[in-house]
């Protein structure tokens, strides 16, 4: 990797700086500073000149940087990272300094301005998820192995599961095979909803006991080098009453139709859309209650997103989330999630598990 | 817990909105939100009035807040969440409302701004936090049990520890331990630093073997029930040279020394002092490249910090770290980190994990 990979991506970035008018930009996002640098400790300060590449760090992380990315200038900071960056903007005679307003704090934006009145401080959206957003060959790889180790884990995890472990122990037991598999760490709390516990779409691991009969929701994603996978696989144990199989065979089919209106050029909108219509055919329209989808990278949650509040068309080389759910409160939940390698004329898959509803 | 435990929490907030002459406070911060309510979900808006509390949510979370919080007025929002609370105020006649301005971000305070143009929004600072620094009888009881799960993942772990495991076996291990003992995630990336290594402060487990011979930094914490733990040890697997038994019990002395110091009333930035200037008695002063310890409770870092940048005096209740550590570049590293609860004569550890050095 070294500068092959983060040179171009400067450069990109030194462009978009330029068509945005300003001559420096700041960022404190750890993923925008791996994505950026390479550097992958969790605090730390990057500015971006026309001239040059600046890590702004404190005594823990300066030694990880000058190996992490040794073509950048890392500066130990002490006291305050604000003068650090406002002698760096000075010296350069800078006065235009871009800043990502979703990512900085509403007092770090003030103590910036305080500390250094001759800059004008300039919000700015997007200019490196932007980047982000459409993968490069490297990242597609990266994304993939984050996809194989999630199946891996996933895999391990469902041979040992049965009634009578706690959600708790489920989430334990697939997270420890995460780390074997390879990952540094999960992407996000693991997903175990049992019973009418799976009803809570986001409800995280429990010591409620999972029963024979119970469907159990399992969303669940590894952290493999900075990238993130994420799943949902939905599973019961015991055979099912004929509505939940029938409920599972309609959510299916609803994913299916998600997953082939994929493609470049597609709208993301229109995708939630049909998924939501397919639904609503079987009454269940009310009980998908969240977004269709969303990117996935660096962070688990990226642009763009499919649901109703987006206009985005999709791009060859995004990866994004198709994950329909049906939240049917007091009783059970389900949903089926893939993450997917959106390409000129589909889609490809980041993960090859299976979506039998009734484990063997 | 219920509303015994909230609702004076509520209560001694809404005081302290009056005394910050605001007449409804805002927050997105989910360690404030679980504080304030018992609501665990991760993503939220709380708007407290003199009047009462708003739990503004989307649709993945409104059962779980249901469930979690009844007494809490709950409401799920569509589109964007500033209109849910531009109506609350409006409906409420209410034109100062404080805001977080260290947890909100520069975009979502303009946003705010924009939708309420007849509210006044004032920027806070510690108004929950500083309720949190002195924890309660019932926070201190989870601090001890996040403490004891700690304790047992690492002896778990410690018994299957030996030279040939990579430092992300370690972490696995360590992390299936841990939510074996009834923890439900960690409480930051687990940091398993071996021989050189270990002289990154901050550097997580990686896929470098452990070899006969290395010094290991482990740096864990649980999260059980929202509550954190925070704990390192240094462990030598085999015998160690003189010069490094010599450092690790100067390093030992001089946590010991910051240790017999704490208690109500000591000021924050002596002890770092103190722990400073003992390891300057043997040149090691240079190589401690943090600050000394920081407060730990719903979030792993709180205030108050033992440092060189504070002016803080311990209080009793106070839930903070005492972890100072040398790193040699190139050589090894080495760090003991004890949490404990200050006491008005003194302290009482979170821990009781062994700090012999050479592993049996």
């Amino acid at each position: 990797m070294e500068n092959e990979a983060y040179g171009p991506r400067i450069q990109k970035l030194q462009e978009r700086m330029a068509a945005a008018n300003v001559e420096a930009f700041f960022t404190l996002a750890p993923p925008s500073m791996r994505y950026l640098t390479g550097f992958t400790g969790e605090e730390g300060y990057l500015l971006v000149v026309q001239g040059g590449v600046h890590l702004i760090l404190d005594g823990r992380f300066t030694t990880q940087a000058q190996e992490e990315c040794p073509w950048v200038d890392v500066i130990e900071y002490t006291g305050h990272f604000t003068r650090s960056v406002a002698e760096l903007l000075v010296a350069g005679h800078t006065h235009w300094l871009g800043f990502e307003k979703e990512r900085i704090s509403f007092v770090q934006a003030e103590q910036m301005r305080t500390a250094m009145p001759s800059v004008v401080m300039v919000p700015t959206e997007g200019m490196v998820e932007g980047m982000r957003m459409v993968k490069d060959a490297h990242e597609l790889d990266m994304m993939r192995a984050a996809g194989r180790c999630a199946d891996k884990a996933f895999s391990a995890m469902i041979r040992q599961l049965k009634a009578g472990m706690t959600e708790n122990e489920v989430a334990a037991l697939l997270e420890y095979e995460m780390r074997k598999a390879g990952a540094q760490g999960t992407s996000f709390a693991t997903i175990v909803g049992s019973g009418a516990r799976g009803a809570l779409p986001h409800g995280i691991a429990s010591s409620k006991v999972i029963e024979h009969g119970d469907v159990v929701v399992i969303d669940f994603g590894v952290n493999e080098n900075g990238y993130m996978s994420d799943c949902t696989r939905t599973v019961a144990l015991g055979e099912q009453p004929a509505d939940v199989l029938e409920t599972y065979a309609w959510l299916l089919d609803a994913q299916q139709l998600g997953l082939s209106l994929i493609r470049a050029g597609a709208s993301a909108r229109s995708i939630d859309t049909a998924v939501r219509n397919k639904l609503k055919e079987h009454g269940l329209a009310q009980y998908f209650t969240h977004g269709l989808g969303h990117g996935v990278g660096l962070e688990i949650h990226e642009a763009p997103r499919l649901s109703q509040g987006t206009d985005a068309e999709l791009q060859a080389g995004e990866v994004v989330t198709c994950e329909p759910g049906v939240y049917l409160p007091g009783r059970y939940g389900m949903r089926v999630e893939d993450s997917v390698i959106v390409t000129a004329d589909g889609f490809e898959s980041l993960t090859q598990l299976s979506k039998e509803l009734v484990l063997p």
